[in-house]
Formats: structure tokens, sequence, C-alpha cells
């Protein structure tokens, strides 16, 4: 794959996604959305991929929306975005290319660390909301500046923002558009844990390898689909439906053969099982962008 | 306005709500239910209110329930009680008061924050659910009383303090009905903060002051009915086409303009926008009570 | 009744229902399921029945799904195991049993509490989620270890673990299956307390007393199901609904009269209600399971 403005790269099961815009605070552009869409269609096809980090290189991790239109940055009617609008339409009006990487994000069949390694404000706070944990460093910087630019938060993060970190919070950050500190985003939950600088990757790589080299493949993509696409659902009757569906699936499998008998001598697990390649039809996939 | 029971002030921007029955602890009637809907319906209709303050005069936030008919204060075939079911009937019972009022706190186009001096009790506590902050004062103190009274948590709070709270840290609230502390709803998340008394109306300024002299009042008002809209969605789907539309909207428009323009000129900004006079067709209403 | 795999005890209006294999870490089975489902039916019908604590006997609460079957523990192709599948099935396979357990839980019409002793792991985990107070002894360890087994989290707990602890928390422990300690869990709000281990079955019994002690039985029942029920709805209408009815039928009643009589008159309360005599028809039933 050719990248102009990301980086991807695979060691060891792991896939880093490292915004790559480093003169820019990684500014997001309709370029990277569509790169971040690939490079995350990349990790789920490679059955080597367990884990996906997602990072900026330099200084920032990524500043929001590449400003360098100036004013007219967010007018549609304006020749220069409209030109942009590669992400087709939705209802009639070109779609938020916001939404279209946190939406693909949330339906990842790997699962996704956040490193934060500097600043993520606007596009650069809201893209992370459907990653499973967000890791920052001591000098991140969050803000859902929306407010302040006259728009409103996007990437669907209305939705996602009061499920990560409860609907009152999210509200002061959205109705001040502050930007705040690592201490801040760690009080208010929107990350498990602030690191110092030179900690970060070394801590998301710990954690991957922590799930990369103790579960299933398979069990963890599953997982993720279930709680993800439970947390929207009116009550525990569809989870327990899936749950005997996949109950029923994965233990005729090798991998729960392996994970009891490892378990039960004492020994590491080599789970056989890969995905996409055996990932079974048990959760109804995430639909497709409307 | 002529208000009885409440104050309503505006102040540069900021509309402070006040619960004024100070000799009775500001106990909630039908009469308080009626201009706290009205005063709502003021602060929305009026462009220069940015921030919505609902703070108690005295001693008290507000106590609960008016008690004064004593043991058939609830009883809705006593005659008293019944010449005071003003607000309709919902499926041919008298419509709960409380509900009246914490549906149009959740309806507000202007954020609201929750300054709570002293006793939160009963209808005095649901009724700050639906608010965006709550701050409180270190003598405040908080009931969801209802199961020592023989009732139940009303003002659609079985709804909203799950999702204020989590349904853990709610459920022992309520079927214990203890009155607890300002540390223990800090603990709890219920409040963002626990503030000296003397700080409180203070901190509850500095709050909307950040609101009010950094940001876009249109985007403020469509986030919020965004944010507390997308809180009962399936998914995030309906949210991604809200946003296509916000975005395309916002974004010709003056707001979004000054929003970048300011930001990249380092300056104040100064958003023509006002609410409701510029609020944009995005949003679905919430709903009227049923 | 006679079980042989839990205990069943009620003193002075609270059940404690002990999960009794402590030889196995009172590790999970299908009678442990059914006898649990009996346990729960007693006390919703028992009259003198205010609150339910689950706890566990010897070291542990439960140690998960017993594996004496070895490697194809789950394999319902295997004769042992489907000899077992007496919970019947659901779209075509056999009903996952650990969600038998926790709609059921989740439906009762007493407070749940968990008195977490030892480990609980698995089902033992999964199982304490629609709990309403989990509260941990200083040696109680969790783990939702199912990637580890090369299975799914079951139990509906893919519903449930994001409502009690946030998705981002509910995402790291599903995804790397760990055992965490109580320190851990109480820091993720998996549990609301910890405690010296010989202050477990005290500190439970304290908060139970402080419900039954303090509160209207009928108005606690219907509050649970309120707040459950309302956990996944889509807005706070149907909750106003419900409370317009509740407040109407309750008002009436004789335990709202003594609720507010004993309040006036600064005596304990004491409320006539009794479930399931006086449980009113408000609430629609948590649907059975489909």
């Amino acid at each position: 794959m050719e990248f102009t403005e990301i980086a991807y790269e695979v060691v060891d099961g792991i896939a880093t996604l490292t915004l790559d815009r480093p003169a820019k605070l990684n500014a997001f552009t309709s370029t990277m959305a569509d790169e971040l869409v690939e490079a995350f269609d990349a990790a789920d096809a490679d059955g080597d991929v367990r884990v996906v980090i997602v990072t900026g290189r330099g200084r920032g991790f990524c500043a929001g929306a590449d400003l360098s239109r100036g004013a007219s940055t967010f007018d549609a009617s304006d020749g220069a975005r409209a030109a942009d609008q590669r992400h087709g339409e939705v209802d009639g009006v070109p779609r938020d290319r916001g939404g279209v990487v946190s939406l693909r994000v949330a339906a990842s069949r790997k699962p996704v660390i956040g490193a934060i390694n500097g600043p993520a404000v606007g596009i650069g706070a809201t893209m992370t909301l459907p990653m499973d944990v967000r890791i920052a460093a001591e000098s991140a910087r969050f803000g859902f500046v929306f407010a302040r630019r006259g728009l409103v938060p996007e990437a669907a993060s209305s939705w996602f923002l009061p499920r990560v970190v409860g609907i009152s919070q999210a509200m002061e950050w959205v109705a001040t558009g502050r930007v705040f500190d690592a201490a801040e985003a760690l009080a208010g939950r929107l990350v498990s844990r602030v690191v110092p600088d030179d900690a970060l990757l070394g801590t998301a790589h710990a954690l991957a390898r922590e799930i990369a080299d103790n579960t299933s493949a398979v069990s963890v993509s599953v997982s993720r689909q279930l709680l993800w696409s439970m947390l929207g659902a009116p009550g525990p009757w569809e989870a327990h439906r899936l749950d005997s569906r996949a109950i029923d699936l994965l233990g005729r499998g090798p991998d729960a053969a392996e994970g009891v008998a490892s378990f039960l001598e004492k020994r590491p697990a080599v789970y056989p099982g890969r995905v996409p390649g055996d990932y079974p039809d048990v959760v109804p996939p995430w639909p497709p962008i409307p």
C-alpha cells in the first residue's frame, strides 16, 4: 500500500497506523480519511494482524481539520471544498468525512488502541471515540472545539461521546469547546491512563501484546462486534440470542478446545483461529455507512 | 414576567432561575412547575440568553414535593390534590408534574447548569438530571427518597439517572432512598465538582461565561440537541446523518467562517448567530410531552 | 426447597443465596443454573423477602464454568454436553445457560446485592452484572476470560457490561481476558466498594438492612423494574408515562400515606405493602426469555 498522509506498519501481529503530516500536527484531510479507511480494511483483511494501534507522528496526534482554506474551510459551496467531497452524499448533502472514519473504526474486526501523543482536537478527538482503549501521553491535549468554530461535534460523536464518558461530562466539554490536558481527560474517563511521553508507545504495545499473546483472535473479534453492536440495543434479549449462537458455534471449535485444554494444562495457549479466515457468522455485521 | 415561586433574571447573557420559596426550602408545587416551564420558554425565546443557571434561594435547593397536605399529598383522589392536576392527563391518569419540568429542561435550547446550594431531595434531585452540568456547594445534600415515601422515582428519572451516574449507582441510591452529602454525589458522578458554599454561584457563572464568551450560540444549541437526542439512539448512523446535514448547513454559515477566521488570526471570535433566530432545522425537535 | 449446589436461607427479610460447591470454587453447572432460577423465583414469591444477597461458599465466588469435561466442555455436539442442554433452545441452538441466570436476576422483584468473596471468573463475573450493587472482598478476583478460552462473553454481558462500567473499560477487560484484583474492579466501577474479607457479609447485610428497614417494598420493587427496563429505552417519554401511572396508583395507597406521615412525624415508617402481594400493574414485566 502506498500512503501519503499516514504510515502503516505491521510487526509481530500489531498494526501501527501513524497519522503522518507532522509539519501540520497531522491535520485531517479527505486524503487522510481515505487512507485511514484503507488501512483499517487492510488490518481487517490480514490474518496476521491481531491489534491496531493508532498514533501520530511528531508533536501532535491530530490537530483537527486542516484549515488551510481559511474561513471557507467548511463551506461546501466553496469550489475547493466541493471538489473535496469524494465521500459521496447522505440525504442530499456531502457526507461528513469524520463519520466515514469513525464508523469504519467502530466496525473494525481487530481491537483498536489509541495512543494519543499530543494535541487531539476536533476530528482528532472524535475519531478516537470508537477505539476500544485510549492511552494518553502527558503532553496530550484534547478538545471538542466545534462550538468554537461555529460547527457541531461530528464523526457521530454525539452518539459515541456520551457512551464513553457519560452525558454530563460530554456536554461540559462540548458546550465549552475547551482544550484540556491529559489529567482532565483521565478524570473524565476519556482515556484509561496517562503515561510519560516516552512510555506511550511502550504502554500501547504492552497492552496489544497482552491481547495478542493470550487470546483467541476469533473470540476477540466476535466479542468486539457483540459489545459495540449491543451498546444501542433496547434490551439484553438480542444479546442472549447471539450468545447462544456464539457459544454453540465457537464451543465446537478448535480455539475453545485449545483454550480449555491449555488452561487445564497450565500452559500458554496456541489458538489456531484467524480473522478474517475463521470469523464466524454470528453477529450481524455493523451496517454499512448509510 | 410575573413569577411567584421562582425568580428569573437575565444578566450579560446568563439567565438565572432561582427557586424562590425559601421558608419552605423551595418545596415543589404545581405553580413552581408551571413557572419553571414558562421560564425555560422565556430563556429559549430570548436571543440574549446564552446559558441558564438554576439554583435555590436560601438554605435549600429544593426539598422535594410540598407535603403540606400531609399523608394524602400524593393521593389524586383527594379533592385538594385533584384540583391541582392542571398539567393534564397521560393515559387517563394525572400527568406526573415532575416530568413536565424535567422533559422541558431536556428540551432546552440553551445549556443548563445546576448550582445546587443545599438539600436537593425527591423532585429537587430528579429535576436536575436533564441539566448539562451539576455543581454542588459543600452543604448540598441529595436524596432519591421516593422509596421512603411509598412512591417511585419520577420526572422520568428512571431514564435519566442511570445515564448520568450508571445503573449500579442509580440503583443503590434509589433502593436505599438515602440522603447523601456532596462528597458522595461527587464520588458517584452526580455532580461534576463540589465547591465551598460561597463559591457556588461564582463557579457556575465562570462556567457559563466560558461557554458564552467563546462559543457560537447556534453551535452549542444544536450540539445540545444532538447529544441528548442521540442518548437513546440505537446506533451511530442517525448521528452520522445529522452530522452531515449540520456540517453542510453550519459550514456555509457566518459562525463557522468567524470561528475559523478568529482561530487563524488568534483573536477572540464574535459569532453573529443567535438562538432562536438562527437556529437551523437540523436535529428533529425533542418530541412534545406525549 | 432442596438444593444441591446452592444454599438458600431467609433471615429477617434478607435472602442469602450461597453458591455451594466450595471444593470446586463454586464452578458453574446446569444444575446450579436451575437452582439459581428456582431460588430467585422463591425470593420473588416470598413476601417476607426484601433483599437478596448472592455470595459464594469458601475461597471462591464462582470460578466459572465447570471444566471437568476438559477440552470438549463447550462442545454441544459432545454427548455429555448435549445431555446437559436442559435449558432448551433458542433459534435452533442450545440456549446459553449463563443467560438463563442473568436474565432471571435482571427480572428480580427484590433488589440484589452481590457479595463477591473470592474469584469471580467467566460466568462467575457475568452473572453479577444484573445485580444492583456489587461489593468485593479484598481477595476477590474478576475475569471476563472468555477470549482466553476461545469463547465470547455470555450471559448477555455484551449488553450489561458496557452499561455497568462503560464501553471502554468493558472492551479492555473483554479483549485482554485478564484476571484482575478488587482494586482494579473498584477503579473501573465494576464494584461499588472493597472491604476486608471478614467485613464482606457484614457490609452486604448493612446495605440490605438500610433498604429493608427504611423503604416500602412495593416502591423498591417497582423502582427496580423501572430503572432496568428504561436502561434500553430510546427516550424518557415511556418513563414519563409509567411515572404518571405509578405516582397515581401508589400515591393513593397506604405506603405513600405512611411514608409522608412518618416523615412529617419524624418517626420510623412501617409500610404495609408487600411484594408480590401488593405489587401493582405499572411496569410491563421484563419479557420472558425468548
